[in-house]
């Protein structure tokens, strides 16, 4: 087996390729998901870090900044003909193209203030020199400003990939193969904080101001959803200030679940969070003050202390195998917490993976004392 | 603090509401993920499943069936004319409106086979009748065969909230307050297998055919992302088979990786999943037939056993504080199992919610012996 050093992985330089994907659909590569945990050089694909390199991350994602291609024979932003094998055209500025390396092509249309004729006309000759070029993978991102490009390219044969608020992406397979390109996240995260009074051992809980649980006033874990590039262990904290204005730390993952048939098919994963309250709640209570609890005005209509036996025998939750399993690992955790023991779940390391920009947080199996 | 019966619930009925959450971006309560887990009525964005409903689940996310809404004043596909509160009209059939609890409202543009100007007008006409009552989240899922419809919504102020092959869906917050709808999904999930031979401890190890970890001839545990609405065991036994032909059970969930910054900024949750080949294989061992190594032919260039140590001794891992702490988690699990040990990561269970449909798997701490 060969090994690999650092000597090998050349300059610093970045290629950005949310592309062609020289993957089978069902089989993907992992990308920034396992492919940087596994092979050095695939920290995303939109993204390709060498080792030693020192560009700086996509801060947002909305905005996919373009680097010369080393495939570009014209570093002009100008509109710039390219000739191809078959003597085509692409009119596109190379500035707006990305290459990849799993023969892919990105057109960014922000700067390209076509009207979506004139665009058709252009996409078309392109694809043709792609075609005749070998490439495979076309990606298309439109800016909400140019929505008018879209339909030119749906006529073309392409699809959506992905969307959010600021643009949407387009694309289209060139090979007579089955398309090979990632679908896009599939997950919405979620958090839980379970979180027990350092004196009493009771449960915080909440009860929301609208929907179904707060018509069937359901005292609740505090919960939310991850931001864009939130940690677990961050979203907990988050979650807590802003619901019932506490501070914490995390301990850990109590456990997760995962399940699917949500927004637009999309699946979830949500964990339950155990954390301890600041040290200063617990230094005021020795000096008799008590948790002051401030319930988010928007959507808390109150937050309290309960006994976990009456959390837990909410019926709701007694009707459901699931949430059964769940509340029991619940109530352990809390009682390891009342009794001093350690965590039995999963702990939070936020680690470098070493050779590229990033925060990366490991959850690894806690020194259990059982 | 109430309890909730069963008899609370009411009738069968369903909803879908992809609509316009009464929720602060940031801390939206959990969707599919945790209002699904911490109320009874919130299994999804797109659907409202009384406990007792018998409604279908969404299957793909492709299409937003829409019901008969509780809203509507006329129950004709066709076009109909609403009348408001300001005397204005709502000019799109009844079928393809979708009202939610939280005064959103979702346009499926599927049958809607206006031109880009009318569109417009009738969009404009209905987004003032839905301001004068009191809506504030209006969802429209425009199909990519009708993606000539998309500039006429983005001039009045919509935006891409999603997109997947077959549709996209842009949002309008019409309160003049921050958004609260919620984003897309932000996260790609993964999983790696960490499988050991049964008599020699070895690790199973693939190599790729191509990209920087084949050119660095780097041994991989097998590796691939869930599928949409496909679980993290599943995942794992699937790719298993794809990458290498053989047949495995899940044991446990060793442990996993938040990463941020991958494609359009989103983010991944990598999972380690320790798994054990099945019986056969070792019942095949005993009377002395090697386990036969398929490696998948599109992506995989060789598959083969190598002593654990030689895997975690690749250089690019251990100049990884990340994966040096990864690869301890993993020498610990092999080990367990070449000793015989339980697992002392999380072990996964599917379990019902009980009132609805669908699958949920959780992943709970096994029972360590340590």
């Amino acid at each position: 087996m060969a090994t690999i050093s650092q000597a090998d992985f050349g300059q610093p330089q970045h290629f950005q390729m949310p592309h062609g994907l020289a993957m089978r659909r069902r089989s993907l590569l992992l990308l920034q998901s396992s492919l940087s945990c596994f092979a050095f050089a695939f920290p995303s694909p939109l993204q390709f870090y060498f080792p030693s390199g020192s560009a700086s991350r996509l801060s947002s994602g909305r905005h996919m900044t373009t680097t010369a291609s080393s495939f570009s024979s014209a570093a002009s932003t100008e509109v710039s003909a390219r000739m191809a094998s078959d003597g085509g055209e692409v009119s596109f500025p190379e500035s707006c193209l990305t290459h990849d390396l799993y023969s892919g092509i990105t057109v960014d249309t922000e700067s390209l203030d076509f009207c979506a004729d004139d665009f058709k006309d252009r996409l078309t000759r392109a694809i043709s020199v792609w075609r005749s070029e070998g490439k495979r993978g076309i990606w298309l991102k439109v800016p909400t400003k140019r929505s008018h490009l879209i339909a030119s390219a749906t006529s073309l044969g392409f699809d959506f990939q992905h969307g959010e608020a600021g643009f949407c992406v387009l694309t289209k397979w060139l090979p007579e193969t089955e398309s090979r390109l990632p679908h896009p996240p599939t997950h919405q995260v979620g958090v839980g904080c379970l979180v027990c009074h350092p004196m009493t051992g009771k449960m915080l809980v909440v009860q929301e101001k609208s929907g179904p649980a707060a018509k069937r006033k359901l005292w609740k874990m505090p919960t939310g959803l991850c931001d864009p590039s939130e940690d677990i262990s961050e979203a907990a904290v988050r979650e807590l200030m802003e619901e019932t204005g506490l501070d914490c730390e995390v301990d850990e993952i109590v456990c997760f679940r995962q399940s699917h048939g949500g927004l637009f098919g999309r699946s979830d994963l949500f964990f339950v969070v155990k954390c301890s309250l600041a040290s200063k709640y617990v230094e005021g209570l020795k000096e008799g003050r008590e948790i002051e609890l401030v319930p988010q005005e928007e959507e808390i209509l109150d937050a309290d202390w309960i006994d976990i036996e009456d959390y837990i025998n909410q019926s709701v939750w007694k009707e459901s195998p699931l949430y059964k399993e769940m509340n029991g690992k619940i109530l352990r955790a809390a009682r390891r917490d009342v009794a001093s023991e350690g965590p039995q779940g999963f702990i939070a390391k936020n680690l470098p993976i070493g050779w590229r920009p990033g925060s990366n947080t490991i959850y690894v199996p806690s020194n259990s004392k059982l």
